[in-house]
């Protein structure tokens, strides 16, 4: 018998204090799967959520993109896209991104399913209150609506793992695949939260000669060098002239082949322009909200320097995919569940959100208690 | 017998008058092509020469860096890369960089022989006091070095027709290959000097289903039209909100799929970001001097457009070779030479300076006598 | 008001006659798009089909896969993928493509549409007796099912334009995108039938610097002389050496830079192979049915000419879009309509199988009556 | 002082015994390095060349086309491709190929300095009675000449690690350049050669989900275990059948994404093409010598699969060059001088060629004395 009452943290406007609510729980729809929350992610982005910094939010909205649940029910027969049958009780995963509608320009011609109008999102841009309801991760069960892309486990994927990662491994496999890394590339990764992490991590399994990372604070330095990344860089200890010429010195003095900029601070962006060999690679990825506009130099920071420059926004399914394989292949040498550096219940919902907006958590999760 | 004496035009130091001096013409190597020339090109970068922009030039200096001249004599038996045996009395033209080394990094690994440490250029980074000498267009001989890259142009394209293209058709090549064009591509080319026209004819030339040109001043505009450009838009008579508007209006309301920067501006760089359409790509070959800094927004223009910005800088053998091909192929579609609207003599080579810097030259060349 | 009956041309059973036969014309579903057919293209394909070549295909079938019609009634409101409105009136053509999942491994990560193993096409895999009918070009109504992507036709572009590059255009277009003309490479294409001259013409508005055409019969290989290529040869009147001893020499003694394979002959895969310069490219489209298999040597044809092989299957839905583009943009250039050679009515239907068999037509075309 | 005698051993003509000679030590050219062998490859090419299968090789030749040397003597003052000064008692290594010209065609336009046809290849193209001589390995002393790229090993990298690598090691960083894996991409690797082992080494350095190696003997197998592998394939027990049913069965039933031919085998080509997955990569590298052709069918293993092929030949410095650094970063994790399971001196010769044309060696060497 279906569970009638779920218990979900609700974001219900910019800047106001979280709630936990109760929602029935709705019929289950042909082709939707109801699951039973395992552990969800705390992510930057809903410390933007929670600050209204995300234009045309749905407020009252229940958080959390990126979760781990257990299927307490089925509308019909579902297979994910490995194949795998769809169970009760399998510990499974979705992509947030719901809706892309293979029908547009963007979807059929551009091919950049991330650039769909139709596009939504679990936790960000799909409102508590909109019918079915329990949209967000930070629930005690999540309903999928039907096209939501399911995805089993490996069992070598603890739930932990998976979230470890996040959303943020998601976005760095993406902007790995576009990074392009050949055998003995160096790669600089500018910034050491959670899709930095996972940048470095995946540089470092994809062949790179060498992998830097420009960060703070200490710890998620210090994670970034258990992953065994080459070399780190306190950005609150060096000045910019400073960093320039370690990194220099660290890479043959021609800079880095290949930057990604996984900060989100703007001005990191001209830093990275700098750094990058002549005829290099520079993934921007870690621009996700509006931070304003820096001074750059378009013939000393592109032209002379024949730089690419790739921009790198959201992922699609395939992104999702390829992390899984690589959470299950790799977990003897990254240990992403290690990244996890402090656990919460929903009543600690708030706790969570200003740990991670103070810097201080490598990764945050939620538990539903 | 081979002449003794080469009239030549000198720039004998930043902003000072030119003048023509009389250089002896040195004894031949084994390797070396002496032509005299048949005509040259006035480039703006001739302006950045004459005004002391280009750090590091080593005046006194012949300026031209593309020529096309008559062989008067070879220094034993050479052939073009095509394979054609030089002989006295052809007409061909060289390229202007020499002596990238196929021995560095940058050669041999980054593979961007533009960015060699040995790359010169004739007539830009080589003095006219250096040995040999003639080392430039703007000379009745041209001495052309051992290992130097001598193409004999084809019976198809006249000496007007290669000048008219000049090294900008060169650059335009290069941007053209960044820029990858597919059949039924919208692409935007911003500036209509030189390296702007070429892009805009080869962008025709290579299935673009659209192409427009924001530029001035109007005959440069309307040679893009003469060339089959579908939209040109004069810069200096709409402000910038309005030439958005324009080119959304005329880009199914998604911008271009494909924008080439050849304007020189700085500003043209924001406005590009903001032109092109989200996960379009963007080159950016115009930036040849520092002009100085732009404010630019990397959240807007470049991470949430996923927005791919490719640096473009100087050019290769391989698109000489190209411009030859391009325009024996297509002289029918397309009359470089009529680009030509002034024409000079050694005599008038400031006049020529000045009628380039004025902007009102599509393109100007000078000719011996 | 609707109309009650369709004509419809019905292949029973393979190499059994043609009838035609009266169906009635399904209540239109939401999403769904009733056509009244223009004009149909006679394709090669159908000939296999007539033969029962294509197995599984579910006869009986209305034949036809390409079609322009215009629109009798709209389920709902629709608007076509550049969001432009669907009417009554409107003259329209489809994606015979149907039913890509977008959910399984190919549309998702594998990014192969082409390869769905839900994927049907209209005329071929779609049988005459399956719910809701009308599932061909070659009837008067053709009932497009709910998700079919429809496209409005430019006033450019004449039915007959269309049809004339048909569904060879769509895989030509493909073709074309695989082959990665840069300006001035050289182009051979094997093969003159529908795709073959398709990717002539495209390869003549890439920027190709020759494009050549091994085929027959003489009528096709003018047909090609007339859109602008540069070479012909008739492969029945040259022996294979003679074919290859005359393209290198029209090829500067390396051969063509890019070979496409347009011809359904295997043996012209060994012989693309040959002709191919060293690290060149080959494209691999037109072998389309399981025609036996031929001697290859895998050092001399592949490993030690460095060769890129790129075998090419189907098209998805952005190559039906650049083929609208390219054929409304270049129609002063390349006159499609003109490739048909051969106009039918039903009643004829099996007499133009006949012609298309017989390698007589450049294409052919069916028309109600 | 230098030293006078160099002894060398010598392959006087096809099928004859080797010899041990000595030969005089030329003077030293300005930009030529003399250098005392430390350790060379004895390759599956010499025993090619030993029985006449290079066609036009220039007997009596001094084989060896990879070895590590002490440098004993320099011509002047010189720099390897990193910058770093060359100073006598260093130990180094040195491009096979020399004299790639940097001005035909193909090195300028085509890029594919592999195809130049000045290209010339230490110990295989270059007699040992052309001056000045000691051109090979195999011998107490090489004589490097000027242009020749030597190359500075690490200290992390000893001479037995460079050379368990060997030439095969640059082949395979090429072959996995042309793979383009990207996370969680299944690799299969046909063949358990030098070349073999080094491109599922460097695949599962690469990222790969999954890596797999058909192959034989027994101890080259175990030797794919040891570096990881996830599943190896003894060719010479099971049946094509059952090769395919175990591979499709160990790679989600689609086939590898990747498949690499190392084997040398011509019939490996066809099982390759039917192993891959639809729209999948297919990297041929293995096909050196002309072992004759093959059947293949161009609809079933090209054109319907969508299949990407690419011939990969040779390798040009920037395969040196990372394969450099990726011995020196990985080391801990792949132990290529461990590869090393025979060790000669010149006086066993051919019993090291024996050794290898058995198959029993994984990799030989040989050392002076």
């Amino acid at each position: 018998m279906l569970p009638e009452i779920s218990r979900s943290v609700v974001m219900p406007a910019p800047n106001s204090p979280l709630e936990i609510r109760n929602y029935p729980i709705p019929p289950l729809q042909s082709g939707s799967v109801l699951l039973r929350a395992l552990v969800s992610e705390v992510c930057g982005t809903d410390v933007h959520l929670y600050h209204g910094r995300l234009s045309g939010a749905p407020y009252p909205i229940i958080p959390g993109h990126a979760a781990v649940g257990e299927i307490v029910e089925i509308g019909g027969e579902l297979t994910d896209v490995d194949g795998a049958l769809l169970q009760k009780g399998d510990a499974v995963t979705f992509f947030d991104v719901y809706g892309t509608c293979n029908a547009c320009w963007f979807c059929l011609v551009g091919k950049a399913s991330t650039r769909c109008p139709h596009r939504k999102v679990y936790g960000i841009t799909m409102g508590a209150d909109q019918k079915p309801g329990l949209s967000g991760g930070w629930s005690e069960y999540i309903y999928l609506l039907p096209g939501t892309k399911v995805m089993k486990l490996p069992s070598s994927v603890s739930p932990e793992s998976w979230i470890g990662g996040g959303c943020g491994l998601l976005t760095a496999v993406h902007a790995i695949e576009l990074a392009n890394i050949r055998l003995g590339d160096r790669v600089l990764v500018q910034g050491s939260g959670p899709v930095g992490l996972s940048c470095a991590a995946l540089a470092l399994l994809s062949g790179a000669g060498w992998v830097g990372v420009i960060g703070a604070p200490m710890q998620r330095l210090s994670a970034a060098i258990k992953m065994g990344v080459d070399y780190t860089l306190d950005v609150t200890l060096f000045s910019r002239e400073e960093r320039r010429w370690r990194i220099l010195d660290s890479t043959s003095g021609r800079g880095p082949d290949i930057v990604i900029e996984a900060s989100g601070n703007p001005e990191a962006v001209v830093e990275g322009c700098e750094l990058a060999r002549d005829s290099g690679r520079y993934v921007i990825v870690g621009q996700y909200t509006d931070n304003g506009s820096v001074l750059l130099n378009p013939h000393l920071h592109i032209n002379r320097k024949h730089l690419e420059i790739l921009g790198c926004w959201g992922s699609d399914y395939s992104h999702l995919w390829r992390a899984k394989e690589t959470l299950s292949r790799f977990e003897s040498r990254i240990n992403w569940a290690s990244l996890i550096s402090h656990k919460f219940t929903f009543e600690n919902a708030f706790e969570a959100l200003s740990t991670v907006e103070s810097g201080k958590a490598v990764k945050a999760v939620l538990y539903p208690k």
